[in-house]
């Protein structure tokens, strides 16, 4: 399962690309950041990001992209661009075909360190002997873009059981309603 | 001057396209709203709005995008897909070249009606009024996007001359920072 993270933002849009399955080695084919100008106008940032997050899925192909869900309780000028850069990465991959999946931040910091708490610096340590790599990926987003797409392919199997259940009792005449994030 | 405004929504992405210059009567040329389905993905909504977005714009030729600048002060639920939505907007625009301005919603309900706090039922009179229609667009949202490009156009010199005096002072050398929106 190869999985493209994205910690969306208008100034630095974190990516990364990262392929395997639960419970075997994981492997890192990328990371980066996508980079705007915080002076150039909102729709022309948008614009950009729309080109590097093109320019990733065309490098490496994934079969799912998952990006972080989104919230209100914090900054709320921050928040705007975070929603705006989110909604170019679904575009962009549902545009594609490809099916989105959104993970919280508590989910992300859960499937990684184990506490829906860690804070940045155990996220980026976790990443980093997740994927046997040297250093931490900087900058942080960079690193929670690579621990959204791990997120992503540790929940696949208990998202597919979910899944099948639903198929299962759907056959059998009973409704059923899916958490958030599994379809 | 030929004007396409987006009153941002998910489920409900009002647009209207109006041509005229301030001081002259203006015309409507179009008006409708780009629906989604509550019950779909996110990112099938966000491409579905693009879509709808694009045919407006191929269909008009606007010289000029004028999108609702989203707060967050409202719902928490609804301003998430507002900026989402609206960010489709100004990226379709940017995409083109199109110059993108945001207005908010008071200065779009002072343009129209002479008050920041008028309500929608006024607006929607006055834009009946403005454009000589027969009965107030439905659904508001629509009314709202007309409301928009109208501002816009009325704005517009208001807009052009403070950049010509933001262009004569900085050839004199003194730092200008010019109102949000005018450029």
């Amino acid at each position: 399962m190869r999985v493209l993270g994205v910690d969306p933002g208008l100034t630095r849009c974190g990516i990364g690309v990262v392929e395997g399955t639960a419970g075997r080695p994981l492997r890192m084919l990328g990371v980066g950041v996508v980079r705007t100008d915080a002076d150039a106008d909102t729709a022309e940032r948008l614009v950009l990001i729309e080109r590097g997050i093109e320019e990733w899925l065309d490098a490496h192909r994934p079969e799912y992209v998952a990006v972080e869900r989104v919230f209100s309780q914090h900054n709320v000028r921050t928040v705007m661009g975070t929603a705006q850069a989110s909604a170019v990465a679904m575009l962009c991959a549902a545009r594609r075909g490809l099916p989105v999946a959104l993970h919280t931040p508590s989910e992300v910091k859960a499937a990684v360190t184990g506490s829906g708490r860690a804070d940045k610096a155990q996220v980026g340590s976790m990443v980093t002997r997740l994927l046997r790599l040297d250093a931490p990926p900087k900058p942080a987003d960079a690193a929670d873009a690579l621990a959204l797409a791990i997120c992503h392919i540790w929940r696949a199997p208990a998202a597919g059981r979910l899944q099948q259940l639903a198929a299962a009792q759907r056959r059998a005449g009973a409704p059923v309603r899916l958490p958030k994030g599994t379809r």
